[in-house]
């Protein structure tokens, strides 16, 4: 399975008291990760396929934290694909800093009509889509 | 004129690695004192009239730092009305710790009808919220 | 097993563009949450002993979703101690408005002396703490 | 004077239930692009000389804002020096997506040595950190 790698600079106000960074901004840091992930596909967390509008809500998220990233860190972000479910998605996200281990989270999404008659509603994901993240 | 008081208490995640309240979370504060101001009129940020719905964009915000603010500090927010326009509100909120300036900002609000034919637009301010503010 | 309750109201600044909290939120209710549990007992998320300084950094945090939450939503938040160990916690705390489940978060935290000539360095709970901790 | 140019994209955790981005995010986005203008000068916004340490706590920032961002933009930040001072820096930002003009920032930040036996405390700018921003 490939993976998708992108990076982001730890910013001031990323950061706590603690001096490292915050952990809730690591969710931050996953859910921007997972969208450049679909972009790189060339799709997007909202797209539409004739009137119909699709997204991807996530369900549950986690993270475990093996040391901390401070401010002017550059991390090095690796999202891997751990499950391709005909209506979701379970990714893996690693972040580094210089070949140090920060943290290891995990994000589970469902594709969702956003519009459908009854609301928001889980659907198989579209065939197109996921041919693209099948060849991931 | 009266003034409008509510507090908060500052959060671990409000800091930053300097160790005291990150400037940005006062114009969080600021807006959240702004609309526990509006719904102490009976009122809220967004309302409609009949199927006319209105907002308070703001248009302006500013921010005066004297003395720090840390965690489990317990800020006192002293909200002030200092312009009423016929579109616009103009606010200062003062920030305290037991008695100790902390911060002054100043917030410019307008008054839009946010589903008008033409987008968002500014509009005169409903007379009856009007006539609540002016009391104040 | 007794469980520590506290509430807080939704922000505008919590919400984002789909219209419902931000994920990455109920991470920063949780450890909030956890820190009013430390005070309920007379402790703090950081304390001293002598000249020996503690604190509870988190080594995991996961987040299940289940309805989404939204702006002026009054949530209640329940936090319940799940294990207690030697050097560490594990707490659940789960989230609802108005009786609909919101959310159930898991949260571990090791307590670990902050000024420790190794450094951070996770270490015994302390005696006092340990007792008013087994007794919730 | 030259305009010190940066960019960024805007994330999904950057909106508000508006639609937009919150504007309490584009004082985030100041302060990073203010840091990134110290860096490019070789300099940083924590520094040391000898024993002494240094900062830029600001002390004043303001914010107007003329057409919403979205989700997905590609904000372009320009950075001008407004003011040098003995001690203080006053900067302005332009944030623009595609020509568009989004809002205008001021920030007024203080040199200040951090461990000063008076504890924080505004000091005249080093010499050739001065001579690095009179280039500018």
């Amino acid at each position: 399975m490939k993976i998708f790698t992108t990076r982001r600079r730890i910013e001031f106000a990323d950061t706590d008291m603690g001096g490292i960074v915050h952990f809730s901004r690591f969710f931050v840091f996953m859910e921007s990760a997972e969208h450049e992930f679909l972009e790189s596909l060339g799709s997007s967390v909202h797209f539409s396929i004739g009137e119909k509008e699709y997204g991807w809500p996530r369900v549950d998220a986690s993270c475990t934290f093996h040391s901390p990233a401070r401010y002017g860190d550059d991390l090095q972000i690796q999202v891997s694909v751990t499950h391709r479910g005909r209506r979701s998605m379970r990714y893996e996200v690693a972040f580094s800093v210089d070949g140090r281990s920060i943290a290891t989270g995990r994000i589970s999404s469902v594709c969702c009509q956003l519009n459908h008659p009854d609301g928001l509603k889980a659907v198989p994901i579209p065939a197109k889509l996921k041919a693209r993240l099948s060849s991931t």
